[in-house]
């Protein structure tokens, strides 16, 4: 039995969280992916939860050692996917969500194409966006404007993706959501054609 | 604006139209592509409703001046798309959808593309298609040897379709053809990247 992998990226700001957790009880049982980082908890983050929080050197022999899926580094900063509970929730038939940036989702489509649905979530403007940031008071003026100009070029590969949902509402933004992700749960079928064709043909 | 397409494909038997009425008040408004054949009609069947029936003279009048978005010839019976009212309905940002074989899957898809999802329908195997053509009555054992020999050469093309939908249950199969309809309803936002991109990082 074989999962299947739903990808979102979008900028930090977009609503990702909310419109996950708004459309749960739509979506059917799933695993999401816990990234993992070498930048320091913020307050309130969880290891575990949130992410799991490692030293260079533990990610650093992660890389070594193949144990990532994907991972990039990012303002001095590791961020990656460890394989093996991805691995073990797919092996379980689940459906598997990242929440990663555009170059992670090139490295997870590129290795697990067959089975991945991908969706750029994202506010409708870039102005919206930073009423959204600076909304939220939990940034500092030079976080803002970084968050800022990574979206601005990450908005560029919105066509890489299967889908773009626009969060203007929440509750619209949420119904796309659990759309895209019980296509994503069926894209599962698709997989082990072979298998699949065979067995129709077979007379008994 | 511009409306989705989605593609249906599968043996005949498959339970696709059952399907669809099953679904429909969860899939919201779209328009049902009606092809047209230069087959007689059989008994029970509607001009402008089960097909447009013209004659072959007429059909092929309507290949040379390009009125077709796909057609083929199947048995000495021309069958086909009138490439008209579905422009009328994707300019009206509706969902259109497509019940052709898996040489006009082919053909819009190479058209339309961007805009185009597409679900393979079938029963769970060729036996199972056997005992369901017997069952209707409404075929000579001619018409069902011809039936199963289309569908041992339709499943290969399988994994030319976003979706598989397995119909054993038909109220599950109903389900996953309204988040397949559903799904590639969302898929017009994709397209017009570049001016959404354009609006998204406009400062005003």
């Amino acid at each position: 039995m074989v999962g299947a992998v739903l990808v979102l990226s979008g900028p930090s700001g977009a609503g990702k969280s909310t419109i996950i957790s708004e459309a749960s009880a739509d979506i059917g049982e799933y695993y999401f992916s816990i990234s993992t980082t070498t930048r320091l908890p913020r307050e309130g983050e969880v290891h575990g939860k949130d992410y799991y929080f490692v030293s260079k050197e533990e990610f650093e022999e992660g890389i070594k050692s193949g144990t990532f899926l994907e991972y990039a580094k990012v303002h001095d900063n590791y961020y990656g996917t460890s394989l093996e509970p991805v691995h073990d929730a797919l092996s379980l038939g689940k459906l598997v969500i990242f929440d990663i940036d555009i170059q992670g989702h090139r490295l997870v489509r590129a290795k697990l194409g067959d089975i991945t649905t991908s969706a750029f979530i994202t506010p409708p403007t870039l102005i919206e966006l930073e009423t959204r940031l600076r909304n939220r008071l939990s940034d500092n003026e030079e976080v803002i404007q970084r968050r800022l100009e990574n979206a601005k070029s990450e908005i560029l590969a919105v066509g890489e993706y299967d889908f773009a949902i626009i969060n203007d509402h929440i509750s619209r933004a949420a119904r796309e959501f659990s759309i895209v992700a019980n296509a994503a749960r069926l894209k599962h079928s698709q997989i082990d054609e072979a298998t699949f064709i065979k067995n129709w043909l077979a007379s008994e």
